[in-house]
């Protein structure tokens, strides 16, 4: 039977909260009898939710973190905000994992200052699953650090197979470095550095990735500094996008090709569930003391639910605890 | 009427040469009255080609570089090499402009190394064109260079904006820097430094994009350094790879989907020719003293034929004027 688990929730988080969060939430209580949830918002919002839903508390908030603020500012100023109390709960034990579709940039103040980094860990890492027609990858950083160091993604190589291999259930993750060549010298000063240091340290490192690796899904774990990952993250959301949207202004553009459509309906529909983001709900920031999920502001509930069963999935994985031995085991000066 | 000119030719660059190439060259040849060819190879390849071909003469190269070779070094070395003489005849000014869809480490070396830099150009960058079923757009640097100065970058937007105006027809193009937020102090420490030096020195530099807005094409050239570019390029070509092909199994998955594919396949195949990197025959490395064009390795004879034209309408169009004009008008110690 799964573990008992509490995740706490951003009520407020994400363009359509708190509305998709309430339907989100209900259909994660709905479908995991040990989950328990502590949702974090304005009274009026959470209160009647929560006497409504079996395994619901209330946790009445009274601040707001907007998209347009700084975050680490806003982190630090609006103590009171559902984001940050949802965040502190998971430090003081409350909850073993949050969630919130809420500002990106505040999710990770947040959950960098108020849940802490684990010992030992350098930065965290934004993480996600890259929903391929292949089979599904994980990419890290996506966006945490814009700037980064080469030991740090020694660490987000770590932390990026541990979550590979434990929650997206990818045996024995092939790790590979974003590069712009597959030979060893090829690349930056910087990506040079990172290759040496992954092939001493990292031991499911097996080279250099290139850009269309990603999608062909030619190895498991695709580790990159924030800038580039987040730049490459979303050159992915951008092509699919357009190339999708493109072929629905063809299947719509004459009787011909709306028969047509009618008859590869049900595959199109399968694809577009296959590269959905919806599917994973968002991308952990590993490296914190707790589960902590951020998802994309556009979720709907399906997303919602899956970001919160995620959650969960981390903490019962003891992911937290893995990555805290990984970083405990690393030599004390590697790579600095 | 258009002008003569002079594109010399590869003959052995490509994993499908000489026998595309000169499918290719034909074609050019057959298409613009006012292009003359030298094509460089084996005297075997080259000699008959010219015989039977007006406006084509043989230069015969004793050498070949090969895919693995260290490019500067095989450049140095291999002075009798297909690709070293055709950039020598740009040097020597017997041809305007070079075309090889050869090795593009060895390409670029000899570029820069044999052609040679435009006076005040600190790195050659070389650009393309992104072939958005929006629109198409244009990237740079996307190879050349993966380690970038902030200051490089101003001269690639500026390279970048003339080569979108002047060969791909788009008028006062909006300059954007890639980059991971759209506000101005977004991004690494980099990528803020370009942003404040790209606002100070380019006319038409409109602020920051981020991965989406390539495909999307809500600016019309997209300034990045060589490893964020070359990384983006090869991300767009898998997603866009991946999801073609992952369609066409769907298509061709039962007789209904068989039936739906002959009722949509005109509309695809507009498709898949319009995201074609075939219609722009390949990348220009911009700020070298003569038009120089870069194909995929993987070029059938169209993408060929369309690259030798592009390499013509480069030199028409005075690309490499323009760019000495812009540089030499920079102030001398801008952004340094």
């Amino acid at each position: 039977m799964a573990e008992n688990i509490t995740v706490s929730v951003d009520a407020l988080g994400g363009d359509n909260a708190p509305d998709v969060v309430l339907e989100g939430t209900a259909a994660a209580l709905a479908a995991d009898p040990n989950l328990n949830v502590i949702l974090c918002g304005p009274a009026d919002v959470v209160e009647p939710f929560a006497a409504s839903h079996d395994r619901c508390q209330a946790q009445v908030t009274t601040e707001f973190i907007t998209m347009g603020e700084h975050p680490a500012q806003a982190v630090r100023k609006k103590k009171d905000s559902s984001l940050v109390v949802g965040c502190r709960l998971v430090k003081e034990g409350q909850a073993q994992g949050f969630f919130s579709a809420g500002s990106t940039g505040a999710c990770l103040a947040a959950g960098t200052l108020v849940i802490g980094r684990i010992k030992g860990v350098k930065r965290p890492c934004l993480c996600t699953v890259i929903p391929s027609p292949v089979r599904p990858v994980v990419m890290c950083d996506v966006g945490a650090n814009a700037d980064c160091k080469p030991d740090y993604l020694v660490q987000f190589a770590r932390m990026g197979a541990i979550y590979a291999e434990r929650v997206i259930d990818i045996k024995d993750p092939r790790v590979a470095l974003l590069n712009i060549g597959e030979e060893e010298e090829k690349g930056s000063e910087f990506a040079q550095q990172c290759h040496a240091l992954l092939r001493q340290n990292e031991p499911n490192f097996v080279g250099n990735a290139e850009g269309r690796d990603i999608l062909e899904a030619n190895f498991d774990v695709f580790v990159t500094d924030g800038f580039t990952g987040n730049v490459t993250l979303k050159t992915i959301e951008g092509t699919a996008g357009v190339l999708l949207k493109t072929i629905k202004g063809i299947l719509g553009s004459s009787l011909k090709t709306k028969i047509g459509a009618l008859c590869i309906k049900d595959g199109l529909m399968d694809l577009k569930q296959t590269v959905s983001a919806d599917t994973y709900g968002g991308a952990p920031l590993l490296g914190v003391k707790g589960a902590c999920i951020v998802g994309h502001g556009s979720s709907n509930a399906t997303a919602i639910k899956n970001g919160i069963a995620m959650t969960a999935r981390i903490a019962r994985e003891d992911v937290v605890g893995m990555i805290g031995q990984a970083v405990s085991a690393e030599p004390a000066k590697a790579g600095e």
